[in-house]
């Protein structure tokens, strides 16, 4: 079990927000002003961003896929990515498949309907994992890890076709397994940027033998 | 290498920021407008956040520190976590020792001067990975993940001692490498929340036997 270290400083456990002003809010996103005291009982201030979209009942903003495809003429496993052009990193982004949870939505719903949408496959889901926040410093946004299954070797996975809004120009990527750091590493190289979580995990498993 | 899947969808690579506005700025994040176009040479618009204290010339806004403890009283390799109120987050958070990068440093320098500020430990960095994007749909901040060794042997880290500032109140884990999945699922399960880019690390190390 995990040792904490003794510190002179108090805990963080008596902090608590006191307030919440929105100081500008556009359709999507907005600013806030947070009120809060310290462990010490200090006033401070904190911005903060805030989707409008985010309710209080959902377990989590959005989900991210981390489907492995197996099966059909995948010789190996592999990995689904998207690549997608974001405006608000200005470059294309190597991602897992992903997408807000609609009202009401479940986790395992939400990421099976986004893969679909996204990539044209239907699959199973075999692990959820807890909210996970993104960007702690900047925002609560958080997001759901969810584990699928795709067997190429269904009917229903013989002709995948995306489901894509309007304004969704979405390529899709299947990487073998084995590969995933390398081939995140040559996007990198080229200026197109890799989503973090979807970096950790493939630093984590090329290295996991190193490590553990 | 990686398979793109045929789509009858134009690829995202022809997509462009055309402009950017800024709607509201507060002291340390911004909100901004972008006019971009999509690939069919559409003009749309995105509503975006940026961090002030970016600059051009840095690699990324922040780094991420896994450091491994080894030797001294650690009878197996230790991962270094960080707990804290994030009053963003409304909560307290278990993240690896981060922050921002000061200008015109490298990250491998603020990696470490994070590290020692944090926690109080002197450490020797191994890796460094490119700059990943942490909430892509929301804003271009982004993070390196430096990999750190700390020998617990060694005299300077005999008596680790925080440098914090007065608004800094972080309490420093130790957690045993093997432990860490776990750890995290206890502290989520008690509403303090993981930041993504390590739950996923975790999540991979731990699954790494069954995902390759």
């Amino acid at each position: 079990m995990p040792v904490v270290s003794s510190s002179d400083r108090p805990c963080s456990s008596a902090s608590r927000v006191t307030g919440e002003t929105d100081v500008h809010a556009a359709k999507w996103i907005k600013l806030v002003r947070l009120d809060y005291v310290d462990p010490t009982g200090a006033a401070r201030t904190w911005d903060a961003v805030r989707r409008t979209t985010t309710t209080k009942e959902a377990e989590a903003d959005a989900v991210c896929v981390f489907a492995t495809l197996r099966g059909g003429d995948a010789k190996e496993d592999e990995v689904l990515l998207v690549r997608q052009f974001r405006p608000a990193c200005g470059t294309e982004t190597i991602e897992l498949p992903a997408g807000l949870i609609d009202d009401g939505e479940k986790a395992e719903t939400s990421a099976l309907r986004e893969l679909h949408e996204e990539c044209g496959y239907v699959g199973r889901v075999t692990n959820v994992t807890p909210a996970v926040v993104l960007s702690p410093g900047l925002s609560d946004e958080s997001v759901v890890l969810v584990t699928v299954d795709v067997d190429l070797d269904a009917a229903e996975n013989a002709n995948p076709s995306q489901r894509l809004e309007g304004s969704e120009f979405i390529t899709v990527i299947r990487c073998p397994k084995k590969d995933l750091l390398r081939t995140l590493d040559e996007f990198s190289a080229q200026g197109i940027k890799v989503f973090a979580g979807l970096y950790t995990l493939a630093w984590a498993l090329e290295n996991a033998k190193n490590l553990q």
